[in-house]
């Protein structure tokens, strides 16, 4: 006998499905929109059917925007410094780096990294689509923003050997010691790479 | 001006007000779902829509079913021991005791605890209900299983001095050291509960 009504049930196998929410997560999900006003899961469910309908990638970085433009907003912002183009491996390290303030140049979203075991290949990601974009001669500096891992790494590699031909600067984001961290809390590698990259104190 | 699309943006705001989901979490998955597979949006969609339209509150025992049902399952299964039932707080925890396999008796759930600071009172809770119930003579045990809580404790006490005038045995979850935990970890009251509690080694 099913102790759960199946529109619960269907409600919290869907919500499983999302990452980081597991079974507990899953119920507690469901049971609190149950108690809750109507307007919480409706509007939920407006947003989710609206998502993929009234969003597409921008034709130039390939970050999300609005259906309705061509172009995002960050590569028709006529203010920004189109003589340096971010590397990211998703949209979501767009808003991230855009939410710190310190980057007043342009984006390419690779959506994915160089990964061999996952059969994850150069021609599955942006890359072509950024040599294009570079190879006209205004851009100075590519700055390689994918993650600090292996994977993030190896696509880094790959793209300093494409494009340092071309005569532009590519520079990769500093690693070290996270800002408020401890110490001795801090694992090896991040400490040899904190060590490695020491700078003048002036 | 705004880095993320507006569609993006309501569904982060959406996801946000869902319990234990911060503004990291919530434009994790917005992101999540941005690049999988249409249907795990849909489906999850349709999920939201049809859990409220499609429930309702079983007349008897209150607690979630199909909205094409008066009486829930549970109640409505005649192999269940309708002499003893166990008092909850949310549909949640039926779904929580059922699981264990170790209760064969009916339910009651309360939608709520007793909180004089909440502005909470017996009027609030499906208590009237519950009396209503129970008053036919033949309910034998009515087993209070409220969270091991102020309110839980208080809402207990409450239950326990309307309903043993009846003649009815009133119990409660037992308290103590969770299985598989460490004594070393465990808070000072609950150490006392498992002292208070102690059981003869049969």
């Amino acid at each position: 006998m099913a102790v759960l009504p199946e529109p619960v049930q269907n409600l919290i196998n869907a919500f499983e499905r999302l990452p980081g929410i597991g079974p507990k997560s899953a119920s507690r999900l469901a049971f609190y929109l149950l108690r809750s006003q109507d307007d919480i899961s409706q509007k939920l469910a407006e947003a989710l059917l609206a998502l993929k309908s009234s969003t597409s990638f921008c034709s130039v970085c390939y970050n999300i925007t609005l259906s309705s433009r061509n172009v995002c907003e960050i590569c028709s912002d006529s203010g920004r410094d189109a003589s340096s183009i971010c590397v990211v491996e998703e949209p979501l390290d767009v808003l991230v780096l855009e939410r710190t303030g310190g980057f007043q140049g342009l984006y390419h979203v690779l959506h994915g990294v160089l990964s061999p075991i996952e059969g994850i290949g150069p021609a599955d990601l942006k890359i072509a689509a950024l040599m294009e974009r570079i190879k006209d001669g205004k851009v100075r500096e590519v700055i390689v923003a994918t993650n600090p891992s292996m994977e993030g790494d190896a696509t880094a590699l790959y793209l300093r050997q494409q494009i340092l031909p071309l005569g532009i600067r590519v520079t990769r984001l500093a690693r070290g010691l996270p800002v408020g961290s401890d110490l001795e809390y801090a694992d090896q590698n991040t400490l040899l790479r904190a060590l490695a990259g020491r700078q003048e104190l002036i």
